[in-house]
């Protein structure tokens, strides 16, 4: 978010942002697809942890990407590699993914049919925490390498997300991260928070991420019967 | 940057911050400094390469550090340990430092006396690229643990720098990292850019770091010199 601007000018562009996102979530609804977006620093292992749960767990749901970037589609094509379809979106000067992007992404290529669709968000932890895209989950990764003081230097992403995973655990015993002083930090602002410890290069904790994926997608489609349902009676 | 802005808006922005950045760049040199932009994503290990620079080489050139965070003083903490003063520049919302931001403490907190002022910019690989502060020289940090493929996602930062930093090297051997893909994709963008392999952790690299930023000082002090000749024999 930049300073620079002023502050109505930046509640206007979030407000507007807000609309498009509830835009973007119904458009999700009907095609009957639970979307996750997923932030993190550059580098965190986003895509890598894509990759290893569709290998892994593919079976269980069916997927569909989208693909954030300022340039180059370099991720899109991993994971066209494991046979998941994907949209790209480039970014170009933006910092961040916006829901006005995502929209017209919705509008141009129909999606796929899927159980899940994961949004992967541009590489930084300030401006994506500000800008919905219409998802029903918002997942933050923070790699081990990064450090434990990041929940508190960069307070907003880890406040506003369901599920915060730490990943390339397999480098922990390398590098000073303490687990529990992170979820610490985490908790102390975002008391409702599920944490996860995975390593997307052994494979590390990928059922238990795959099991919560498959848990929230159940209630997701459970919610969208009964909105059905007294949408149904009410006419 | 974001989008949703309209370019008039934008480029208005970036030539404020463009004027304010020169004089900023008069004021540290009316200091006699040489002002250091630290850049990287969150975690790329700034603050401990600053920690390390000063215990290893502050004998060999005068230090004054201003850290810029969205919150909180963890990293200005961490440089009041080693000794070496620093100024805090709290962002918010602003997932940047900009010009004004640093005039403004340049003008409320006399710095120290000093031969070199490093900035450590807010962790983000997109926005700081775009906003001089005023710093003679640009530095990005690159941890390996990120990927090598960096440079081509995010190739705004790593265009405009004088020196790119290979962090973390102690974690090469844990990694999938090659430091010669990295240097090729970061000179098809930047031919003249130096790069360097540093583990903060180790020690490794460092000697040379601190050999070139005595360099980059002594420089910088020559060209005041003859800058002030000039001036002199032109009266």
């Amino acid at each position: 978010m930049h300073e620079s601007a002023d502050e109505h000018a930046i509640e206007r562009i979030l407000g507007k942002n807000e609309e498009m996102a509830d835009h973007n979530r119904e458009h999700f609804k009907s095609l009957g697809a639970c979307a996750f977006n997923l932030m993190s620093a550059p580098g965190a292992g986003k895509t890598s942890l894509l990759e290893t749960t569709f290998k892994i767990a593919g079976g269980k749901f069916s997927s569909c990407v989208i693909e954030g970037d300022m340039v180059g589609d370099l991720d899109a094509d991993r994971i066209k590699k494991v046979g998941v379809p994907v949209h790209q979106i480039s970014t170009g000067r933006s910092c961040h993914l916006d829901a006005q992007m995502v929209a017209r992404l919705l509008h141009a290529e129909p999606l796929e049919k899927a159980d899940a669709i994961f949004i992967e968000n541009v590489g930084n932890l300030v401006c994506p925490a500000e800008f919905p895209l219409g998802e029903h989950r918002r997942i933050v990764l923070l790699s081990v390498t990064e450090g434990d003081d990041k929940p508190i230097k960069y307070p907003v992403i880890f406040r506003n997300c369901d599920l915060v995973i730490f990943t390339k655990c397999d480098l922990l015993e390398h590098v000073d991260f303490n687990i529990s002083e992170a979820i610490r930090h985490i908790e102390a602002i975002n008391p409702a928070v599920k944490t996860m410890q995975i390593s997307a290069k052994t494979g590390y904790g990928v059922e238990q991420w795959a099991a919560w994926l498959v848990s929230e997608i159940s209630e997701f489609k459970q919610h969208l019967k009964s909105d059905k349902h007294v949408h149904h009676t009410a006419h």
